[in-house]
Protein backbone atom coordinates (compact mmCIF):
# COMPACT_ATOMS: atom_id res chain seq x y z
CA UNK A 1 0.00 0.00 0.00
CA UNK A 2 1.24 3.06 -1.67
CA UNK A 3 1.40 6.17 1.59
CA UNK A 4 2.31 9.92 0.26
CA UNK A 5 3.91 11.71 3.61
CA UNK A 6 4.04 15.46 3.86
CA UNK A 7 5.90 16.94 6.36
CA UNK A 8 8.79 14.84 8.18
CA UNK A 9 9.46 16.75 11.33
CA UNK A 10 9.79 14.91 14.82
CA UNK A 11 6.52 13.22 14.09
CA UNK A 12 6.09 12.46 10.14
CA UNK A 13 9.94 11.93 10.42
CA UNK A 14 8.92 8.60 13.11
CA UNK A 15 5.74 7.65 11.70
CA UNK A 16 7.27 7.51 8.23
CA UNK A 17 9.45 5.24 9.45
CA UNK A 18 7.38 3.13 11.60
CA UNK A 19 4.57 2.97 8.23
CA UNK A 20 8.21 1.55 6.46
CA UNK A 21 9.16 -0.67 9.08
CA UNK A 22 4.57 -2.17 8.23
CA UNK A 23 5.73 -2.83 4.73
CA UNK A 24 4.23 0.54 3.31
CA UNK A 25 5.62 2.38 0.54
CA UNK A 26 6.12 5.63 1.00
CA UNK A 27 6.96 8.50 -0.92
CA UNK A 28 8.12 11.53 1.21
CA UNK A 29 8.73 15.18 0.88
CA UNK A 30 9.14 18.31 3.06
CA UNK A 31 10.30 21.41 2.12
CA UNK A 32 13.52 20.51 4.71
CA UNK A 33 15.86 18.35 1.96
CA UNK A 34 18.03 16.91 5.13
CA UNK A 35 14.74 15.18 6.87
CA UNK A 36 13.86 13.98 2.84
CA UNK A 37 17.35 12.66 2.92
CA UNK A 38 17.10 10.41 6.00
CA UNK A 39 13.85 9.19 5.34
CA UNK A 40 14.77 8.08 1.67
CA UNK A 41 17.71 6.69 3.62
CA UNK A 42 15.27 4.44 5.36
CA UNK A 43 13.64 3.06 2.51
CA UNK A 44 11.20 5.75 1.54
CA UNK A 45 10.69 7.06 -2.28
CA UNK A 46 12.50 11.19 -1.85
CA UNK A 47 10.65 13.20 -4.16
CA UNK A 48 11.54 17.05 -4.24
CA UNK A 49 8.25 18.96 -4.86
CA UNK A 50 4.56 18.47 -3.64
CA UNK A 51 3.55 17.75 -7.78
CA UNK A 52 6.55 14.95 -8.05
CA UNK A 53 5.15 13.68 -4.62
CA UNK A 54 1.16 13.23 -5.96
CA UNK A 55 2.01 12.50 -9.33
CA UNK A 56 4.51 9.57 -8.32
CA UNK A 57 1.42 7.93 -6.27
CA UNK A 58 -1.00 5.95 -8.38
CA UNK A 59 -4.58 6.37 -7.51
CA UNK A 60 -6.73 6.70 -5.70
CA UNK A 61 -4.07 8.33 -3.30
CA UNK A 62 -3.35 8.38 0.47
CA UNK A 63 -1.85 11.52 1.13
CA UNK A 64 -0.60 12.17 5.02
CA UNK A 65 -0.20 15.72 5.83
CA UNK A 66 2.03 16.07 9.36
CA UNK A 67 2.79 19.61 9.59
CA UNK A 68 2.34 22.18 12.02
CA UNK A 69 -1.14 23.40 12.16
CA UNK A 70 -0.42 26.65 10.84
CA UNK A 71 0.85 25.93 6.99
CA UNK A 72 -2.36 23.08 6.56
CA UNK A 73 -3.89 25.41 4.53
CA UNK A 74 -1.23 26.21 2.62
CA UNK A 75 0.09 22.33 1.69
CA UNK A 76 -3.90 21.14 0.68
CA UNK A 77 -4.04 24.57 -1.35
CA UNK A 78 0.07 23.03 -3.08
CA UNK A 79 -1.53 19.72 -3.57
CA UNK A 80 -5.06 20.58 -4.24
CA UNK A 81 -4.27 20.80 -8.57
CA UNK A 82 -2.57 17.50 -8.53
CA UNK A 83 -5.54 15.72 -6.57
CA UNK A 84 -7.80 13.42 -8.45
CA UNK A 85 -11.46 12.36 -7.77
CA UNK A 86 -11.22 9.80 -5.07
CA UNK A 87 -7.67 10.12 -3.73
CA UNK A 88 -7.98 10.78 0.18
CA UNK A 89 -6.26 13.28 2.35
CA UNK A 90 -5.46 12.29 6.08
CA UNK A 91 -4.79 15.18 8.31
CA UNK A 92 -2.63 14.13 11.31
CA UNK A 93 -1.21 17.48 13.12
CA UNK A 94 -2.66 19.16 15.52
CA UNK A 95 -5.37 21.15 13.74
CA UNK A 96 -9.01 23.00 15.00
CA UNK A 97 -11.70 20.98 15.14
CA UNK A 98 -13.37 23.65 13.15
CA UNK A 99 -11.00 24.32 10.57
CA UNK A 100 -11.09 20.52 9.84
CA UNK A 101 -14.44 20.65 8.90
CA UNK A 102 -13.92 23.31 7.02
CA UNK A 103 -11.36 21.23 5.09
CA UNK A 104 -13.12 18.53 4.75
CA UNK A 105 -15.76 20.38 3.00
CA UNK A 106 -13.49 22.10 0.98
CA UNK A 107 -11.88 19.06 -0.99
CA UNK A 108 -15.18 17.50 -0.67
CA UNK A 109 -15.95 20.02 -3.98
CA UNK A 110 -13.40 18.81 -5.70
CA UNK A 111 -13.92 14.86 -4.66
CA UNK A 112 -11.27 14.83 -2.42
CA UNK A 113 -11.77 12.89 1.01
CA UNK A 114 -10.70 14.52 3.82
CA UNK A 115 -9.96 12.27 7.59
CA UNK A 116 -8.85 14.28 10.72
CA UNK A 117 -6.57 12.80 12.84
CA UNK A 118 -5.55 13.47 16.07
CA UNK A 119 -2.33 11.78 16.82
CA UNK A 120 -0.86 11.31 21.06
CA UNK A 121 1.56 9.55 21.90
CA UNK A 122 4.35 11.86 21.17
CA UNK A 123 7.73 10.89 19.19
CA UNK A 124 8.03 7.66 20.31
CA UNK A 125 4.21 6.73 19.93
CA UNK A 126 5.13 8.22 16.33
CA UNK A 127 8.03 5.82 15.97
CA UNK A 128 6.73 2.49 17.85
CA UNK A 129 2.76 2.73 17.83
CA UNK A 130 0.87 5.79 18.07
CA UNK A 131 -2.99 6.72 19.03
CA UNK A 132 -5.14 8.06 16.93
CA UNK A 133 -8.49 9.59 16.91
CA UNK A 134 -9.95 9.83 13.50
CA UNK A 135 -12.91 11.96 12.00
CA UNK A 136 -14.61 11.91 8.79
CA UNK A 137 -16.66 9.73 6.19
CA UNK A 138 -17.36 6.26 7.40
CA UNK A 139 -16.77 4.86 3.83
CA UNK A 140 -13.29 6.29 4.05
CA UNK A 141 -12.55 5.22 6.87
CA UNK A 142 -12.71 1.34 5.81
CA UNK A 143 -10.55 2.26 3.57
CA UNK A 144 -7.69 3.52 5.08
CA UNK A 145 -8.22 1.78 8.82
CA UNK A 146 -5.48 -0.96 8.31
CA UNK A 147 -2.70 2.25 8.33
CA UNK A 148 -4.23 3.21 11.67
CA UNK A 149 -4.17 -0.56 12.95
CA UNK A 150 -0.41 -0.98 11.73
CA UNK A 151 1.10 2.13 13.00
CA UNK A 152 -0.79 2.68 16.28
CA UNK A 153 -0.59 0.76 19.59
CA UNK A 154 -3.03 -1.96 19.89
CA UNK A 155 -6.37 -1.04 19.94
CA UNK A 156 -4.63 2.53 19.99
CA UNK A 157 -7.48 3.79 17.23
CA UNK A 158 -10.55 4.94 17.06
CA UNK A 159 -12.83 5.91 14.42
CA UNK A 160 -14.54 9.00 16.23
CA UNK A 161 -17.05 9.86 13.74
CA UNK A 162 -17.96 12.29 11.12
CA UNK A 163 -15.15 15.51 10.17
CA UNK A 164 -13.80 17.53 12.77
CA UNK A 165 -14.77 14.24 15.83
CA UNK A 166 -10.89 13.42 15.29
CA UNK A 167 -9.25 16.76 15.65
CA UNK A 168 -12.18 17.26 18.23
CA UNK A 169 -11.18 14.25 20.84
CA UNK A 170 -7.64 15.30 20.35
CA UNK A 171 -8.27 18.52 21.47
CA UNK A 172 -9.86 17.59 24.65
CA UNK A 173 -7.63 14.83 25.07
CA UNK A 174 -5.14 17.75 25.54
CA UNK A 175 -6.90 19.84 27.95
CA UNK A 176 -7.49 16.64 30.01
CA UNK A 177 -3.37 16.48 30.02
CA UNK A 178 -2.87 20.13 30.65
CA UNK A 179 -5.05 19.63 33.98
CA UNK A 180 -3.45 15.99 35.27
CA UNK A 181 0.05 17.75 34.32
CA UNK A 182 -0.90 20.83 36.50
CA UNK A 183 -2.09 18.36 39.47
CA UNK A 184 1.36 16.68 39.28
CA UNK A 185 3.14 19.60 39.04
CA UNK A 186 1.26 21.35 42.12
CA UNK A 187 1.72 17.81 44.20
CA UNK A 188 5.47 18.43 43.88
CA UNK A 189 5.46 21.99 44.78
CA UNK A 190 3.71 20.77 48.30
CA UNK A 191 6.25 18.50 48.69
CA UNK A 192 9.37 20.74 47.95
CA UNK A 193 7.67 23.23 50.32
CA UNK A 194 7.29 20.26 52.91
CA UNK A 195 9.23 19.89 56.02
CA UNK A 196 10.16 16.46 54.69
CA UNK A 197 13.18 15.75 52.37
CA UNK A 198 11.75 13.75 49.82
CA UNK A 199 13.52 11.98 46.96
CA UNK A 200 11.09 12.71 44.40
CA UNK A 201 12.53 10.07 41.89
CA UNK A 202 11.37 7.81 44.04
CA UNK A 203 8.32 9.16 44.75
CA UNK A 204 7.22 9.53 41.36
CA UNK A 205 8.69 5.45 41.05
CA UNK A 206 5.84 4.16 44.05
CA UNK A 207 3.52 6.10 42.73
CA UNK A 208 3.46 5.00 39.62
CA UNK A 209 3.77 1.11 40.81
CA UNK A 210 0.68 0.37 42.43
CA UNK A 211 -1.61 3.66 43.43
CA UNK A 212 -4.44 5.09 41.88
CA UNK A 213 -2.86 7.86 39.78
CA UNK A 214 0.19 5.81 38.06
CA UNK A 215 -0.08 6.57 34.70
CA UNK A 216 2.23 7.85 31.52
CA UNK A 217 2.82 11.53 32.99
CA UNK A 218 3.93 10.03 36.29
CA UNK A 219 6.49 7.90 34.34
CA UNK A 220 7.78 10.41 32.81
CA UNK A 221 7.70 12.24 35.85
CA UNK A 222 9.80 9.63 36.97
CA UNK A 223 12.05 9.93 34.39
CA UNK A 224 12.81 13.44 34.39
CA UNK A 225 13.64 13.60 38.15
CA UNK A 226 16.05 10.46 37.31
CA UNK A 227 17.71 12.71 35.21
CA UNK A 228 17.95 16.11 37.71
CA UNK A 229 17.15 15.38 41.11
CA UNK A 230 15.70 18.67 41.83
CA UNK A 231 15.04 20.09 38.20
CA UNK A 232 17.32 22.82 39.05
CA UNK A 233 18.77 22.76 35.59
CA UNK A 234 14.96 23.94 34.17
CA UNK A 235 12.81 26.90 34.70
CA UNK A 236 9.35 26.54 35.35
CA UNK A 237 8.34 28.46 32.17
CA UNK A 238 5.43 26.01 31.02
CA UNK A 239 4.41 27.34 27.18
CA UNK A 240 1.95 25.77 25.08
CA UNK A 241 0.91 25.10 21.68
CA UNK A 242 -3.20 25.94 21.36
CA UNK A 243 -4.72 22.66 22.30
CA UNK A 244 -5.79 23.44 26.24
CA UNK A 245 -6.70 26.93 24.57
CA UNK A 246 -8.56 25.40 22.37
CA UNK A 247 -10.31 23.28 24.74
CA UNK A 248 -11.26 25.85 27.23
CA UNK A 249 -11.99 28.35 24.19
CA UNK A 250 -14.64 25.62 23.55
CA UNK A 251 -15.82 24.92 26.73
CA UNK A 252 -16.49 28.69 26.81
CA UNK A 253 -18.33 28.13 23.95
CA UNK A 254 -20.69 25.18 24.79
CA UNK A 255 -21.58 27.33 28.14
CA UNK A 256 -19.45 23.66 29.72
CA UNK A 257 -17.96 24.54 33.05
CA UNK A 258 -14.18 23.68 32.90
CA UNK A 259 -13.09 25.77 35.46
CA UNK A 260 -9.78 22.82 36.55
CA UNK A 261 -8.67 22.98 33.02
CA UNK A 262 -8.93 26.52 32.83
CA UNK A 263 -7.60 27.03 35.83
CA UNK A 264 -4.25 24.80 34.57
CA UNK A 265 -4.25 27.02 31.39
CA UNK A 266 -4.24 30.07 32.95
CA UNK A 267 -0.95 29.17 35.47
CA UNK A 268 1.19 28.02 31.90
CA UNK A 269 0.26 31.81 31.30
CA UNK A 270 1.18 32.83 34.49
CA UNK A 271 4.12 31.45 34.35
CA UNK A 272 5.44 32.97 31.11
CA UNK A 273 5.65 36.29 33.17
CA UNK A 274 8.17 37.11 35.80
CA UNK A 275 5.91 39.95 37.43
CA UNK A 276 2.47 40.58 36.77
CA UNK A 277 0.60 43.64 36.85
CA UNK A 278 -1.92 42.28 38.59
CA UNK A 279 0.39 42.14 41.20
CA UNK A 280 1.52 45.63 41.29
CA UNK A 281 -2.28 46.81 41.11
CA UNK A 282 -2.47 44.48 44.73
CA UNK A 283 0.29 45.55 46.21
CA UNK A 284 -0.65 49.63 45.45
CA UNK A 285 -3.82 49.18 46.58
CA UNK A 286 -2.64 47.40 50.07
CA UNK A 287 -0.38 50.22 50.26
CA UNK A 288 -2.92 52.61 49.76
CA UNK A 289 -5.18 51.66 52.10
CA UNK A 290 -3.67 49.98 55.07
CA UNK A 291 0.12 51.28 54.01
CA UNK A 292 1.62 48.08 54.08
CA UNK A 293 5.36 47.92 52.59
CA UNK A 294 5.79 47.28 48.66
CA UNK A 295 8.53 45.67 46.92
CA UNK A 296 11.09 47.70 44.50
CA UNK A 297 10.52 46.48 41.34
CA UNK A 298 13.65 44.88 39.87
CA UNK B 1 6.11 -13.90 60.92
CA UNK B 2 3.11 -13.09 62.99
CA UNK B 3 0.91 -9.78 62.18
CA UNK B 4 -1.30 -8.68 64.02
CA UNK B 5 -4.04 -7.00 62.08
CA UNK B 6 -6.78 -4.47 63.51
CA UNK B 7 -9.68 -2.82 61.19
CA UNK B 8 -11.39 -5.58 58.71
CA UNK B 9 -13.31 -3.15 56.63
CA UNK B 10 -13.33 -3.26 52.90
CA UNK B 11 -9.30 -2.41 53.00
CA UNK B 12 -8.51 -4.35 55.79
CA UNK B 13 -9.93 -7.51 55.08
CA UNK B 14 -8.24 -7.63 51.48
CA UNK B 15 -4.98 -6.65 52.90
CA UNK B 16 -5.42 -9.54 55.47
CA UNK B 17 -6.19 -12.20 52.80
CA UNK B 18 -2.76 -10.61 50.82
CA UNK B 19 -0.89 -11.36 53.98
CA UNK B 20 -2.07 -14.83 54.59
CA UNK B 21 -1.37 -15.55 50.85
CA UNK B 22 1.96 -14.34 51.43
CA UNK B 23 2.08 -16.95 54.37
CA UNK B 24 2.18 -14.50 57.24
CA UNK B 25 0.48 -15.74 60.46
CA UNK B 26 -2.39 -13.27 60.62
CA UNK B 27 -4.16 -12.43 64.21
CA UNK B 28 -7.23 -10.54 63.44
CA UNK B 29 -10.08 -8.33 65.39
CA UNK B 30 -12.91 -5.98 64.21
CA UNK B 31 -16.12 -5.44 66.19
CA UNK B 32 -17.71 -6.38 62.88
CA UNK B 33 -17.58 -10.00 64.07
CA UNK B 34 -18.97 -11.14 60.36
CA UNK B 35 -15.88 -10.15 58.83
CA UNK B 36 -13.74 -11.38 62.04
CA UNK B 37 -15.63 -14.72 60.61
CA UNK B 38 -14.31 -14.22 57.02
CA UNK B 39 -11.04 -13.69 57.38
CA UNK B 40 -10.50 -16.64 60.21
CA UNK B 41 -12.31 -18.77 57.27
CA UNK B 42 -9.69 -17.83 54.83
CA UNK B 43 -7.02 -18.33 57.68
CA UNK B 44 -6.52 -15.96 60.20
CA UNK B 45 -6.10 -16.25 64.08
CA UNK B 46 -9.89 -14.88 65.45
CA UNK B 47 -9.80 -12.83 68.37
CA UNK B 48 -12.54 -11.25 69.93
CA UNK B 49 -11.14 -8.20 71.90
CA UNK B 50 -8.11 -5.53 71.86
CA UNK B 51 -6.42 -7.32 74.51
CA UNK B 52 -6.87 -10.94 73.35
CA UNK B 53 -5.65 -9.90 69.64
CA UNK B 54 -2.18 -8.48 71.59
CA UNK B 55 -1.72 -10.88 74.08
CA UNK B 56 -1.94 -13.52 71.57
CA UNK B 57 0.62 -12.41 69.54
CA UNK B 58 4.31 -12.81 70.21
CA UNK B 59 6.83 -10.18 71.03
CA UNK B 60 7.75 -8.32 69.65
CA UNK B 61 4.23 -7.45 68.34
CA UNK B 62 3.73 -5.94 64.99
CA UNK B 63 0.09 -4.61 64.84
CA UNK B 64 -1.15 -3.47 61.68
CA UNK B 65 -4.41 -0.81 61.85
CA UNK B 66 -6.29 -0.44 59.28
CA UNK B 67 -9.37 1.87 60.37
CA UNK B 68 -11.06 4.79 59.14
CA UNK B 69 -8.72 7.86 60.71
CA UNK B 70 -11.92 9.18 63.20
CA UNK B 71 -10.88 5.81 65.18
CA UNK B 72 -7.30 5.67 64.91
CA UNK B 73 -6.80 7.25 68.21
CA UNK B 74 -9.44 5.44 70.10
CA UNK B 75 -7.63 1.85 68.55
CA UNK B 76 -4.11 3.20 69.76
CA UNK B 77 -5.59 4.25 73.36
CA UNK B 78 -7.32 0.33 73.74
CA UNK B 79 -4.63 -1.31 72.76
CA UNK B 80 -1.44 0.63 74.31
CA UNK B 81 -1.96 -0.70 77.85
CA UNK B 82 -1.15 -4.31 76.49
CA UNK B 83 1.54 -3.42 74.42
CA UNK B 84 5.20 -3.98 75.70
CA UNK B 85 8.39 -2.32 74.77
CA UNK B 86 9.86 -2.80 71.35
CA UNK B 87 6.52 -3.35 69.67
CA UNK B 88 5.34 -1.85 66.60
CA UNK B 89 2.25 0.10 65.68
CA UNK B 90 1.90 0.25 61.50
CA UNK B 91 -0.75 2.75 61.24
CA UNK B 92 -2.27 2.09 57.32
CA UNK B 93 -5.33 4.38 57.14
CA UNK B 94 -5.70 7.73 55.57
CA UNK B 95 -4.79 9.82 58.93
CA UNK B 96 -3.56 13.45 58.56
CA UNK B 97 0.46 13.41 58.59
CA UNK B 98 0.47 15.95 62.03
CA UNK B 99 -1.86 12.95 63.81
CA UNK B 100 0.66 10.58 62.37
CA UNK B 101 3.60 12.46 64.15
CA UNK B 102 2.06 13.19 67.32
CA UNK B 103 0.76 9.59 67.43
CA UNK B 104 4.84 8.63 66.63
CA UNK B 105 5.69 10.92 69.83
CA UNK B 106 2.85 9.48 71.89
CA UNK B 107 4.21 5.80 71.38
CA UNK B 108 7.60 6.78 71.91
CA UNK B 109 6.82 7.38 75.21
CA UNK B 110 5.97 4.07 75.89
CA UNK B 111 8.82 2.38 74.04
CA UNK B 112 6.50 1.81 70.83
CA UNK B 113 7.45 1.98 67.63
CA UNK B 114 5.07 3.95 65.29
CA UNK B 115 5.08 3.82 61.36
CA UNK B 116 3.07 5.64 59.49
CA UNK B 117 1.57 4.41 56.14
CA UNK B 118 0.16 5.91 53.31
CA UNK B 119 -2.01 3.26 51.48
CA UNK B 120 -2.91 3.04 47.33
CA UNK B 121 -4.65 1.08 44.83
CA UNK B 122 -8.19 0.89 46.55
CA UNK B 123 -9.60 -2.43 47.60
CA UNK B 124 -7.68 -4.72 44.11
CA UNK B 125 -4.38 -3.18 45.62
CA UNK B 126 -4.83 -4.46 48.85
CA UNK B 127 -5.58 -7.79 47.57
CA UNK B 128 -3.58 -8.31 44.92
CA UNK B 129 -0.88 -5.83 45.76
CA UNK B 130 -0.55 -2.06 47.04
CA UNK B 131 1.34 0.94 46.88
CA UNK B 132 2.98 1.94 50.05
CA UNK B 133 4.25 5.19 51.26
CA UNK B 134 5.94 4.86 54.74
CA UNK B 135 7.15 7.09 57.44
CA UNK B 136 8.88 6.50 60.42
CA UNK B 137 12.49 5.47 62.48
CA UNK B 138 14.45 3.88 59.40
CA UNK B 139 15.66 1.40 62.25
CA UNK B 140 12.51 0.03 62.50
CA UNK B 141 11.55 0.32 58.66
CA UNK B 142 14.84 -2.40 57.91
CA UNK B 143 12.44 -5.04 60.58
CA UNK B 144 8.93 -4.45 58.64
CA UNK B 145 10.02 -3.98 55.47
CA UNK B 146 9.42 -7.51 54.23
CA UNK B 147 5.67 -7.07 55.13
CA UNK B 148 5.53 -4.34 52.54
CA UNK B 149 7.86 -6.05 50.11
CA UNK B 150 5.56 -9.20 50.05
CA UNK B 151 1.40 -7.24 49.91
CA UNK B 152 2.73 -4.53 47.49
CA UNK B 153 3.04 -4.85 43.47
CA UNK B 154 6.65 -4.93 42.16
CA UNK B 155 8.08 -1.48 43.25
CA UNK B 156 5.23 -0.79 44.51
CA UNK B 157 7.25 0.65 48.14
CA UNK B 158 9.08 3.74 49.53
CA UNK B 159 10.39 4.85 52.94
CA UNK B 160 9.56 8.02 52.67
CA UNK B 161 11.51 9.42 55.75
CA UNK B 162 10.69 10.42 59.10
CA UNK B 163 7.27 10.04 61.07
CA UNK B 164 4.65 11.56 59.15
CA UNK B 165 6.17 11.46 55.80
CA UNK B 166 4.38 8.65 54.40
CA UNK B 167 0.97 9.86 55.46
CA UNK B 168 2.23 13.57 54.00
CA UNK B 169 3.03 11.46 50.37
CA UNK B 170 -0.31 9.91 50.62
CA UNK B 171 -2.16 13.36 51.09
CA UNK B 172 -0.29 15.12 48.31
CA UNK B 173 -1.38 11.75 46.30
CA UNK B 174 -4.66 12.19 46.96
CA UNK B 175 -4.43 16.09 45.95
CA UNK B 176 -3.09 15.13 42.70
CA UNK B 177 -5.77 12.15 42.11
CA UNK B 178 -8.36 15.30 42.87
CA UNK B 179 -6.88 17.23 40.18
CA UNK B 180 -6.41 14.44 37.75
CA UNK B 181 -10.01 13.25 38.07
CA UNK B 182 -11.57 16.72 37.77
CA UNK B 183 -9.48 17.13 34.66
CA UNK B 184 -10.93 13.95 33.11
CA UNK B 185 -14.20 14.60 33.88
CA UNK B 186 -14.30 18.13 32.65
CA UNK B 187 -13.15 16.83 29.32
CA UNK B 188 -15.85 14.09 29.12
CA UNK B 189 -18.60 17.14 30.26
CA UNK B 190 -17.09 18.98 26.64
CA UNK B 191 -17.44 15.86 24.89
CA UNK B 192 -21.06 15.41 26.06
CA UNK B 193 -22.32 19.21 25.64
CA UNK B 194 -20.32 18.79 21.77
CA UNK B 195 -22.07 18.39 18.78
CA UNK B 196 -20.74 15.23 18.22
CA UNK B 197 -22.03 12.02 19.28
CA UNK B 198 -19.36 10.22 20.75
CA UNK B 199 -18.57 6.43 22.64
CA UNK B 200 -17.34 7.34 25.67
CA UNK B 201 -16.11 3.84 26.71
CA UNK B 202 -13.89 3.35 22.99
CA UNK B 203 -13.15 7.51 23.75
CA UNK B 204 -11.27 6.14 26.70
CA UNK B 205 -9.97 3.11 25.62
CA UNK B 206 -8.47 4.96 22.68
CA UNK B 207 -6.92 6.95 25.19
CA UNK B 208 -5.72 4.55 27.45
CA UNK B 209 -3.92 2.77 24.57
CA UNK B 210 -0.62 4.77 23.46
CA UNK B 211 -1.65 8.12 24.18
CA UNK B 212 -0.31 11.29 26.92
CA UNK B 213 -3.19 10.62 29.36
CA UNK B 214 -3.05 6.54 29.17
CA UNK B 215 -3.48 5.50 33.59
CA UNK B 216 -4.96 3.77 35.63
CA UNK B 217 -7.94 6.24 36.15
CA UNK B 218 -8.68 6.42 32.36
CA UNK B 219 -8.72 2.29 32.85
CA UNK B 220 -11.24 2.96 35.09
CA UNK B 221 -13.56 5.42 33.33
CA UNK B 222 -13.75 2.89 30.78
CA UNK B 223 -14.63 0.33 32.74
CA UNK B 224 -17.64 2.98 33.91
CA UNK B 225 -18.91 3.49 30.58
CA UNK B 226 -18.76 -0.28 29.94
CA UNK B 227 -21.16 -0.72 32.79
CA UNK B 228 -23.32 2.43 32.09
CA UNK B 229 -22.83 4.10 28.64
CA UNK B 230 -23.25 7.22 29.51
CA UNK B 231 -23.59 7.12 33.25
CA UNK B 232 -27.12 7.72 33.46
CA UNK B 233 -27.39 5.74 36.45
CA UNK B 234 -25.31 7.93 38.41
CA UNK B 235 -25.66 11.45 39.88
CA UNK B 236 -22.73 13.71 39.31
CA UNK B 237 -22.33 14.41 42.96
CA UNK B 238 -18.70 14.40 44.16
CA UNK B 239 -18.25 13.38 47.71
CA UNK B 240 -14.83 13.66 49.36
CA UNK B 241 -12.88 11.76 52.51
CA UNK B 242 -10.61 14.68 53.54
CA UNK B 243 -7.17 13.68 52.00
CA UNK B 244 -7.62 16.66 48.87
CA UNK B 245 -9.03 19.22 51.73
CA UNK B 246 -5.66 18.71 53.79
CA UNK B 247 -3.59 18.96 50.20
CA UNK B 248 -5.36 22.23 50.20
CA UNK B 249 -5.06 23.06 53.80
CA UNK B 250 -1.08 22.44 53.74
CA UNK B 251 -0.72 24.08 50.32
CA UNK B 252 -2.06 27.01 52.73
CA UNK B 253 -0.09 26.76 55.20
CA UNK B 254 3.42 26.26 53.08
CA UNK B 255 2.28 29.18 51.07
CA UNK B 256 2.37 26.88 48.17
CA UNK B 257 0.51 27.87 44.74
CA UNK B 258 -1.51 25.00 44.27
CA UNK B 259 -4.83 26.58 42.29
CA UNK B 260 -5.83 23.44 40.16
CA UNK B 261 -6.07 21.10 43.69
CA UNK B 262 -7.91 23.50 45.31
CA UNK B 263 -10.55 24.39 42.38
CA UNK B 264 -10.93 20.47 41.85
CA UNK B 265 -11.89 20.62 45.87
CA UNK B 266 -14.46 23.16 45.85
CA UNK B 267 -15.87 22.10 42.82
CA UNK B 268 -16.65 18.84 44.74
CA UNK B 269 -18.28 20.70 47.48
CA UNK B 270 -20.28 23.07 44.47
CA UNK B 271 -21.45 19.45 43.73
CA UNK B 272 -22.95 18.75 46.58
CA UNK B 273 -25.47 21.49 46.29
CA UNK B 274 -28.31 21.24 44.32
CA UNK B 275 -28.63 25.56 44.56
CA UNK B 276 -26.00 27.93 45.23
CA UNK B 277 -26.35 31.36 47.75
CA UNK B 278 -23.57 32.38 45.31
CA UNK B 279 -25.81 32.20 42.63
CA UNK B 280 -29.44 33.68 44.00
CA UNK B 281 -26.85 36.50 45.23
CA UNK B 282 -25.78 37.08 41.26
CA UNK B 283 -29.32 36.29 39.81
CA UNK B 284 -30.24 38.99 42.18
CA UNK B 285 -27.50 41.68 41.90
CA UNK B 286 -28.35 41.51 37.60
CA UNK B 287 -31.58 42.28 38.12
CA UNK B 288 -31.01 45.22 40.77
CA UNK B 289 -28.76 46.49 38.29
CA UNK B 290 -30.07 45.32 34.48
CA UNK B 291 -33.69 44.33 35.12
CA UNK B 292 -32.47 40.94 34.17
CA UNK B 293 -35.35 37.97 35.13
CA UNK B 294 -34.47 36.03 38.07
CA UNK B 295 -35.74 32.63 37.97
CA UNK B 296 -37.75 31.34 40.84
CA UNK B 297 -36.65 29.23 43.44
CA UNK B 298 -37.68 25.47 42.81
Amino acid sequence: MQVGLIGLGKMGLNLGKNLIDHDYEVAAFDLNVNAVEEISKYGAIETSSFKELIKILDGPRIIWIMVPHAVVDSVINEITPYLSKGDIVIEAGNSHYKDSIRRYGQLKQVGVSFMDVGTSGGMEGARNGACYMVGGDVEVWSMVEPIFRDTAVEKGYLYAGPAGSGHFLKMVHNGIEYGMMAAIGEGFEVLEKSEFDFDYEKVARVWNNGSVIRSWLIDLTERAFSKDANLEQIKGTMHSSGEGKWTVETALDLQAATPVIAMSLLMRYRSLDHDTFTGKVVAALRNEFGGHAVEKSD
